[in-house]
């Protein structure tokens, strides 16, 4: 099978054997694989990786011998696969995503979907409703981690929110949240991007004018989701959270943060990192909300053209980049 | 009055007028006032203070011309005093702690307790039971803020909580919380703080152990708690926690923290700044434990040598020093 390896900073296609599924798992035959911030960090050398990457994605059953009942079905995969074990707090808990030993697809142990081809855990499948296009199931990953918020910090239409960052993720949390949160603003430096967000019928503006008219005494936020990608994002985060209010903090980033912290302690603020969320949940609201995913999308590239999506996918304020198996 | 004034990183004593008490406000005669390490941060400049600070007060009443009943009755001083207006947040909410515009015991614009009288509104006065003598109810505000993290974290018998730091502050979060969680251990770095711990009951160890085990995937705990007062705090805090954990944090340092906080999201640990507590829980803890507040004392030393006193105090790993007027 054709597939993308991310090697020292490079992606190099090349042939690779296809994979054999397992006792439980199946093989997935990729439609469609979305581009992550997560993909581009990984492929400056986050984690000292190398390998496989890719873990938004859309795929076709081709094979499952114990379930050939599945065959032809799509499905998205949950892509942390915990040891199992009866002993490991975590898996026993139906927490696998902390697993000390876990898989995480296209990321830790787990060969990722920039290729024909992936294998995984029956179990890990979510099935796709057959209403509903891959170009909208694409968006069940990212789209989890950002409903997984409602469930760390409560969201009403009594809640101010505010989602700063206006790349992939933030765009996404702000559409998605602000069915929740009605009184919800996005916060961005591209202007292209913020009049993005007001076309779809939010509330948005420059993260500067909001920081300095906070700095001024101006608007403070309940709920303050940090979704910049930045190392800068924290402080800019504890600027316009209200005191005893709640920052979920999104961005993973190999720098170190700096920060004054004593901010945090002194309003009691809370900070609550977030990562993955349920599938079948993120699979149910594209379903029932009707969510229109194309305006979050920057372009929908061939596989073959890999590296010309890449090249978009890295640039500021970029949209969804993704890669199809026609 | 004789008064301690913090100027310039130096402590001089010097001559005041008597304060005079507004109204719904008492003089307060001060008998004793225990040194905090929010005094020392003060001292070498944080928040650009200079006045007269001190805040860890117990003292009596000796003139408050709307309530003479309340002569020579004994209180400890809530710290916190809001605008009070209805159309504040923070005070309509009962939470004056947190009113931007707060005036703060011998921190923010009110004049503190390092001096023989202070001025308090009577609303803030908790009055001290006739059983409980100075030297416990000097603790009531340091104590009043770590009682204040079980209303932050949830703590019970199957909690394994780590406090992180074995100062007066951790000192007496170790005693205090391991009442309410058992499985509670403390991470010094100073020997005789460590031998100090176990001698009252508590399990302690060096941190340095502690972090070295975490880090070839030893024990991590539910809770920890940051009491470090370094901006290396956080990291160590970090490495400890298990996920899905709460690190509660106390340290208000000057310095900005430098921290790799990819680990707080992908672990997604919850990070809570705690402030101040309840004064009046913590006189009812003290009495209903019966806690002997002895073992957390460095030094108990007259006013006038002060000067003594603080430099016992700056010295790394000291308990409690507190000033009395005899």
């Amino acid at each position: 099978m054709r597939v993308l390896i991310f090697e020292e900073g490079k992606i190099r296609e090349a042939e690779a054997p296809d994979p054999v599924p397992g006792e439980g798992a199946a093989l997935v035959r990729v439609r469609m694989v979305g581009v992550c911030n997560t993909d581009l960090e990984l492929l400056s050398g986050y984690y000292g990786f190398s390998g496989i990457a890719g873990h938004e994605v859309v795929g076709e059953v081709i094979r499952c011998d114990a379930r050939p009942d599945l065959l032809g079905k799509r499905a998205v995969v949950a892509i942390n696969q915990g040891c199992g074990a009866g002993d490991c707090p975590f898996c026993a808990s139906g927490v696998p995503g902390h697993c000390p030993d876990r898989q995480v697809l296209g990321i830790v142990d787990w060969s990722g979907a920039f290729a024909e081809y992936l294998v995984a855990p029956v179990d890990n499948l979510h099935w796709v409703p057959d209403g509903l296009g891959d170009l909208a199931a694409v968006f069940a990953e990212p789209l989890a981690a950002v409903l997984h918020i409602t469930e760390q910090a409560p969201l009403g239409p009594g809640t101010s929110v505010a989602v700063l960052g206006d790349g992939k993720l933030g765009m996404l949390a702000a559409w998605a949240l602000s069915r929740f949160a009605p009184d919800l603003t996005l916060l961005g430096k591209h202007e292209e991007r913020i009049a993005l967000a007001a076309s779809l019928g939010l509330s948005a503006m420059a993260s500067s004018e909001c920081l300095s008219a906070a700095g001024r005494g101006g608007r403070k936020f309940d709920v303050v989701v940090e979704a910049t990608g930045s190392p800068l994002g924290l402080a800019q985060a504890l600027e316009i959270v209200r005191p005893l209010g709640i920052i979920v903090m999104k961005t993973t980033t190999r720098h170190p943060v700096s920060t004054d912290l004593a901010r945090l302690v002194v309003n009691e603020v809370r900070l609550v990192g977030s990562r993955c969320g349920d599938m079948g949940r993120a699979l149910g609201f594209l379903a029932e909300t009707g969510m229109d995913t194309r305006p979050f999308i920057e372009a929908v590239t061939p596989f073959s053209c890999h590296a010309a999506a890449f090249e978009r996918a890295v640039r500021p304020g970029a949209g969804k980049v993704i890669l199809e198996f026609p």
